[in-house]
């Protein structure tokens, strides 16, 4: 709640009342709490190194399902693609498509991003 | 501080001195805050009917300029386009793409988005 005073005030987020009436039938999260959430689970979480990740751009992001309270949320990232830079030896660009599911398993979110990371050094450069 | 301590606890967002060695060289905000604050400044907008707006999925969400501590934010929205539905009459889908400037009118977040929206009520529909 205190999300979505914040940042998102729609009545569906904010009103019990009002989310009651509405195409949810019901108080729902706000989206970009979830893609906050969710970039705090991917910090966290096994996809390394997510320590210096830069998200520079997203192909696509959805809420297919809506969050609502008490939902448990954990993600799962797949590498797409994985491209070097010859001018910058030290990053490189990973394509990565997140879902983030709650307890049921179902999507409440997906992207498709862009992600500078850092590269370990190589044996040439050590 | 609050918001990436919370959800985007990377080096460059939160350990002043980390960033100052980082590509960005300095502090610079989560992308996530900035697309929660967009959330607020289309919400309080003149994109109307911002109350009851719902994205319901973004083809295109970029970060091109990174934002800094003491940045003033400001969005342009542009509807591209309207699409109604027959079985829905007090909907419509409008797709937006919305620029996030800062104080030197340099976009620092980019997207492209699907709203659900309500609609009016057409003279037939009274």
């Amino acid at each position: 709640m205190a999300f979505v005073r914040q940042f998102d005030p729609q009545p569906y987020h904010v009103d019990e009342e009002a989310a009651r009436k509405s195409v949810f039938g019901g108080l729902v999260a706000s989206g970009w709490h979830t893609a906050a959430l969710t970039m705090r689970l991917v910090a966290d979480g096994e996809l390394e190194p997510a320590d210096g990740i830069l998200g520079v751009g997203f192909d696509e992001l959805s809420w297919p399902r809506p969050v609502r309270p008490g939902d448990e949320l954990h993600t799962e990232s797949e590498v797409l693609e994985v491209r070097t830079f010859k001018s910058r030896p030290d990053r490189g660009l990973i394509r990565v498509r997140t879902r983030t599911l709650n307890q049921n398993g179902e999507a409440v979110q997906i992207y498709t991003g862009n992600l500078l990371v850092p590269r370990r050094p190589t044996a040439a450069s050590l």
